[in-house]
């Protein structure tokens, strides 16, 4: 059997795990500071444990994923510092001297549900996490959905219903995209207080499900997936998933058959599992 | 060289064609009436003309797409009365003991346009035809993109600019849904007259140009195509496509590059020959 590295690579955070599957991960986390210092330290986890056939990297993004540009493995037009241009499979590659899969942290978790998870052996998934943005990963016909770049399906723009929510949203590219609706903070700015202190009858739920289910609606209409999990920060909050579904009912209204909506399974694990099942997807060719 | 035979199935007509590809098609067109009748006039001009190698069925929906389906091949819950619950698949292979193969008209335009079109040898294309309805075909990493279903593209829902547009929209099922705003049926009862007889300097078509371009900035966040094509009746009365460009760019505001956005270059024959791709891809396994 296999083992093989991950390296779930965020903002705030690196997280790097060793393992074949979930029941024999070996994790750690490494705050996320300059590139070196950072790939430094997660190249010292790996050698400093078993030995791995393949690393997957689940990365923040935006990311260049088109292994036929010249800048395949990069992180590109982040607005965090030194890690906007990097070349973060390159140096990995370098350092480790081992075969190197490259996603996004969304799309990887996609993956990890749908081979360990809530979509377990399930090829066509939406993957959505709400949290202090909202992102989106899919898996259609069994492959992760990019092309020209990634899917940002947390930019989609929804309906914005002003008379009862004349907050103008966060995002600060589009305003009231899902994204400047829906996410954490965007919770936090309109209500000016975090969505964990909200108490579950807070009107801001109802809002929230709502955009949710718009959002979902949209996604469901595009991808047609078989089975929708929507996991983060702002799902544990709140018993979201029966008003989500209620309004996803209403919303399509019986065009057509609903996908079962579900949260994740492998919580915060889900990125680094992600990894692991990008880097044994590689090796399987 | 295969030849190959291709049904377009649709609501008012059934186009049926033979070719290895565009230049050397034959087709013939048959009024939609029964199953039966439009079915053995179908078989009928296939027996007449040169054998074909496989058929490719590009139908209208909704349709069951999965072969572990027990209806796998069927028409399914359309309001076309006889047409509801009916075996296409399973007819013309009884009655021409090829190989069919099967998919919805926007999915199979989209693999014409990737194979002989607008979009030929690029496996990230998004097709959408505004007609009097929207509908969304996407080739996503060269396969065609369902699921659970099927996508159902213009039923999603986009922001409603109710300041400048009242219109309550004309979509049985969800009202102001993209196709409910943006069909040409829509533009019709919205200003009592039919799309193609507006003006170029009417207001409608600023109106039209921005519901397309949120339609399309959803798209694009979901599915990352590499190309964009709009096609349809409504698309040939307005100089619509660089208003929809100036809209996207509104809209998605320099947070991610834009595809190309263009017409398809098949016109009427992009269902007949997607049907004709759908065949040939089946036999290429």
């Amino acid at each position: 059997m296999s083992t093989f590295g991950a390296i779930e690579a965020g903002g705030t955070k690196f997280v790097c795990g060793i393992a074949s599957g979930p029941e024999d991960l070996i994790r750690t986390t490494i705050p996320t500071t300059t590139p070196e210092e950072t790939m430094c330290r997660a190249v010292r986890f790996f050698r400093e444990h078993a030995p791995v056939d393949a690393i997957g990297i689940a990365s923040f993004g935006p990311v260049d994923l088109d292994p036929r540009s010249a800048t395949f493995g990069y992180i590109t037009s982040t607005p965090k510092g030194a890690w906007a241009n990097y070349n973060i499979v390159g140096s990995a590659r370098e350092a480790m001297q081992l075969p190197i899969a490259f996603e996004t942290d969304v799309n990887a978790a996609a993956l990890a549900e749908s081979r360990w998870g809530a979509a377990r052996g399930v090829d066509d998934v939406l993957y959505l996490t709400v949290g202090t943005g909202i992102g989106g990963g899919a898996l259609a016909g069994g492959r992760l959905v990019h092309g020209l770049a990634h899917p940002e399906m947390g930019h989609i723009r929804v309906p914005h219903e002003l008379a009862e929510d004349p907050f103008p949203g966060v995002c600060p590219f589009h305003g009231d995209c899902l994204e400047g609706l829906a996410s954490g903070p965007a919770m936090e700015r309109r209500w000016r207080v975090k969505a964990e202190e909200l108490p579950p009858d807070h009107p801001a739920w109802k809002l929230e499900a709502r955009y949710l289910a718009l959002g979902v609606a949209n996604f469901i209409c595009t991808l047609s997936p078989k089975k929708v999990l929507v996991g983060g920060g702002v799902l544990q909050h709140a018993d979201l998933f029966p008003m989500i579904r209620v309004n996803l009912q209403e919303i399509l209204n019986g065009y057509l058959k609903l996908p079962e909506v579900l949260p994740p399974l492998l919580g915060s694990n889900s990125g680094v599992l992600g990894g692991i099942a990008l880097a044994e997807r590689l090796l399987a060719g």
